[in-house]
């Protein structure tokens, strides 16, 4: 863990340049909490008037933190709010000194920044079962909170990494009544991501007036076909965290407009590909295309089956066309198939039809298509309307590499 | 697929001695379905009067002659039974042709043996989506017919392989009323293994006089708690067959009999710990024992989340005793858990109890335990008396190695 990885031959360029975010100010600190030689913990302070919304793991086993978020939410947007972020430790599984920790954060984090402790949302990323040395959090309070600015939403991104090889940005802005509001997020995430909600930590924020329940409703519908529709490993993090603040800065009303609910989701949906192309030994982006399923809800048993399926995941690292896996996936998901009504696509190669190999495909198309650094794939089960879309990485050597020594 | 592999470091020590069992003889042959110079089909043919019973998957997409099996599950035991199957070539998503190359080789077999068609069962395993050269397996069947011998379980046993790196074998005997019968059974499996049903090929025979609808009541029950039990990736193929005859040369009535459903109990559970004991890449044999559970069917669910999770699979391959990843798995399995109730023991090391880590535990005895060969995780939910122990295997590069690059 946090050794120096390679960066994910997946990423994009660089960090985008994300707006400044009127109302939320930012600051990064290096605490110490288990990693030596960076930063390791973010704080974002809000002003009166914003307010949260978030979606949490549904993990039995799921962190303090995350139980301290949910408790908290729906509180009086009138007073501010903050956020504050570790990572190198999940302070998960550890019982009752967990919330002890979160109690001691967030009552400080409230002593230096005059929020009420109940607007004080924490989160904590890495080991799972150790003590959080929260001291060390606390001790660096007073420079974080002296170091707070609106411009430093990249080192909070930075601040967050656990296994990431890359900080993850994503910006849009919206013409509301002829004014502009703006959306900036970023997002932390790379194994340990399967979803059950949002998989991972991701902090989004817009200068917009949203009304506080009207803003969880979007937030929670928005996240079941963005981040409930990334999978790296299958496996769920007890730590897993969406938060969204709507500051009311811009003056500017977006409680119910379409554009922004479509803005927001384009933020969304462009954070959750960053943390499926830094899936931990990623080497392939694949975007599975489910249509002609009975309901929606099956298209997504379908597509997350194919996704998770270890003999699929390490076709696309072998870059082997072995469609005879997706047609197994499909088989073992329990989801309604019926072999001959289903079809198989290789981004626009048919590969399968009619319960059987297409008549029109050969293999060197098929391997053609595989080469390539995003595939897609395509699942029609003809059988009715339902749909889903879903994106996931291949199965690499490095993931082992990466994940059998991750704590030792 | 069929390169050399190593045996794997958890296989037996060899073969076992199969008993001969009165009734029915064995064959292999080299066929040339895919593989060459080894063994690829086998046949057995069984006298009259046996009862045949299976258990199949229930995939959605499973292949030609499971479906062919199924059809055929319950005829009468008069007229004697004959399995063939061939390794190389599943015949599984292959269309109306799939189905021409059951009724071309059954009938042969019919042709050739005298058992009437509707008692011949078959099965194909190997690559997807490919058309079985079936000619190829019916040209071979003269001789196949020829050679036929009570003594040829092993050469049968070897002739189904895929992947395996060791034939697998099991036996065992049971007194009833003063005479012995004799149970032997073959299995072949490797990787695609998941609980899904058999989750592979297995054949089992016994000289036992068992009534027919017993015998299948019989092994769909035995079949839940041990092919059901173990999990190499998750993935469920579209071949799983599990056939059990009962040939009843010996004259002793078994049916119904405890001691024989004990001691196929065995035999079966011998056979899937072998599957799992050559997992693809495996490296450790990890059982793992789920107590305490608000039902057995909830034991099974968070048993199977443990053992299909990448991240605990990839701590046993490093040796790390992870017990964090293992509450993440119970936490995400959707099964009812309290984080504050739930125990964690490596082996007999108390490991987390009352939501923590245990005051007793240290690093080292932990790490002591994850250098076994064979891996014991004991979880008890302290919510009620379910409980369920599941089998598999950790996974390691070679399992990338083999399944990266089956195909090409």
């Amino acid at each position: 863990m946090a050794k120096t990885m390679p960066r994910s031959p997946l990423a994009p360029a660089g960090f985008p340049a994300l707006p400044e975010i009127a109302g939320v100010r930012f600051a990064a600190v290096a605490a110490g909490v288990r990693y030596q030689g960076r930063t390791d913990v973010m704080l974002a302070v809000m002003d009166p008037g914003t307010s949260v919304a978030g979606v949490f793991t549904r993990s039995a086993t799921r962190s303090a933190p995350v139980l301290d978020c949910q408790s908290k939410l729906g509180g009086a947007p009138t007073k501010g709010a903050a956020i504050l972020v570790n990572s190198g430790n999940s302070n998960a599984f550890t019982g009752h000194y967990g919330q002890t920790s979160v109690s001691e954060i967030t009552a400080a984090v409230a002593d230096i920044s005059g929020v009420p402790q109940e607007r004080v949302f924490t989160a904590s990323t890495g080991v799972i079962g150790e003590p959080l040395p929260h001291d060390r959090i606390v001790a660096k309070l007073e420079t974080l909170h002296g170091a707070l600015a609106t411009d430093a939403l990249q080192s909070a991104a930075e601040a967050i990494m656990t296994t990431d090889t890359f900080p993850k940005g994503a910006t849009a802005a919206v013409e509301i009544d002829g004014k502009t509001v703006q959306i900036s997020g970023f997002a932390k995430g790379s194994g340990m991501i399967a979803p059950d909600m949002a998989t991972m930590l991701v902090y989004i924020f817009t200068d917009a007036v949203y009304e506080q329940s009207a803003l969880q409703d979007l937030v929670s519908d928005l996240n079941e076909t963005s981040f409930n529709c990334i999978t790296v490993d299958s496996d769920t993090s007890t730590s897993d965290s969406l938060m969204l603040c709507a500051t009311g800065a811009s003056g500017v009303d977006a409680t119910g407009n379409a554009s922004f609910g479509e803005a927001l989701r384009g933020v969304m949906l462009d954070l959750a590909h960053q943390v499926v192309r830094d899936g931990e030994g990623a080497t392939k982006f694949v975007e599975i295309q489910v249509t002609g399923a009975a309901t929606d809800a099956d298209a997504k048993v379908h597509g997350l089956s194919i996704a998770n399926s270890p003999l699929v995941k390490t076709a696309f690292a072998g870059e082997d066309p072995n469609w005879g896996r997706i047609v197994m996936a499909i088989g073992k998901s329990g989801a309604q198939a019926d072999r001959d009504l289903l079809s198989i696509s290789f981004g626009d190669i048919l590969v399968a039809e009619k319960g059987w190999v297409s008549p029109s495909y050969r293999e060197e198309l098929g391997a053609a298509e595989m080469k390539k650094d995003e595939i897609t794939v395509k699942v029609d089960l003809g059988l009715g309307t339902g749909k889903a879309t879903i994106w996931t990485c291949d199965l690499t050597h490095q993931y082992i590499t990466i994940n059998a020594d991750y704590r030792s």
